[in-house]
């Protein structure tokens, strides 16, 4: 984006690996915009949450990027970014994506007066759960992310005003990251590069097996 | 897009001609997807209103690619292309190119039960008489295309709700042109690619030029 203008974006989305498709996407995307790396003034990447090791490598990749250059980088929450694909909308955003074991990495969002207004913070949560907190808002609700139908297939019947984003704006987009940092969005800090971090909600099984490990060993 | 669900999107607007961008993105965006252009099953292009030069490269390229494997195209309006990005929300949808001399191609749509449905037929038409029809209206409208702050801009004041879509979602894409497509939009034909036309709504410069020689020579 340069003033506030969405100059190019590249989406994919068919289960190809990010570390084969990421940087060939991001060549492409520059050499077609006729812009350089050193043209860039702030890189932005969605940091979580998320698949631990897309998140992990969408994040090293701006770090690689922007550290020899030494320019600011921000991180913004995956489901931020996608509830800005739904701006503009009068029903409010439920940001859902798929952590397996019936559960969701969510958060609620509205639209209003043209910004993104966060109503809860990035949880991961059972489906049961956000249906229970969902039953607190007696308005119509938009789902958005790879959880979207998901949520809207155990729902169905359950909540009385309930929609699917359409297929084109259903997944989180790098455009969304970019609107949210236009947008100023307070959550969003511009940091050096080595302060970039991933932000997961949860430990990844790795960590989780290892702190089993651990605690076994103590008791 | 494969089963209403979107795979891939290269999105540049960056003033760049058509003729240099676009076939190099087509062959990233399928090169990234690991995809032949021997599966696309359907090949579908904005095909106007537009700039002459790029709709004319953009249906071209189209034909290039689908006559050899006899697919099938579609050819689909860029207004309504565009009213897709807006897909769900509760206001009228107004989309706008610029078409110089305070003038724009435009057509009104709004979003129904999940389903964008037309209002107006696509029209070249000026900034004042697109005011006139507009204040027919009572509701909120929202402006999308290349000439939608142009109209907000001139409109501001003379009409009570108005707004601006959101910068990612201010320009046609791609997206919007296969989720016409996938919602089986009744104005939209498959057609070999033979029969696949332009739809400009207006005669080119070189055209109208020729009109006026060949009317000063009759009279």
């Amino acid at each position: 984006m340069r003033d506030g203008k969405l100059l190019g974006e590249f989406f994919l989305n068919v289960g190809l690996t990010h570390s084969s498709t990421l940087m060939p996407m991001v060549v492409s995307l520059l050499r077609n915009a006729d812009v350089s790396v050193r043209d860039v003034d702030l890189f932005a990447v969605s940091n979580g949450p998320g698949s631990f090791t897309g998140v992990r490598i969408g994040v090293s990749t701006v770090k690689g990027m922007a550290q020899p250059l030494a320019k600011p980088c921000a991180g913004v929450s995956t489901l931020l970014a996608m509830a800005y694909n739904l701006i503009g909308t009068d029903s409010l955003i439920c940001c859902a994506m798929d952590a397996r074991c019936r559960q969701v990495y969510t958060a609620l969002f509205e639209s209003k007066d043209g910004r993104i207004v966060r109503l809860t913070d990035d949880d991961a949560v059972s489906l049961d759960d956000l249906l229970e907190k969902l039953r607190g808002f007696g308005r119509k609700i938009t789902f958005v992310g790879d959880g979207a139908e998901l949520c809207y297939n155990a729902f169905c019947g359950c909540l009385p005003d309930i929609a699917l984003a359409p297929p084109s704006l259903r997944y989180q987009r790098a455009s969304g990251v970019a609107a949210a940092v236009f947008a100023e969005d307070t959550e969003i800090r511009s940091v050096p590069a080595e302060e970039l971090n991933v932000s997961y909600l949860r430990l990844s099984q790795a960590e989780r097996e290892r702190k089993q490990k651990l605690e076994a060993q103590k008791s």
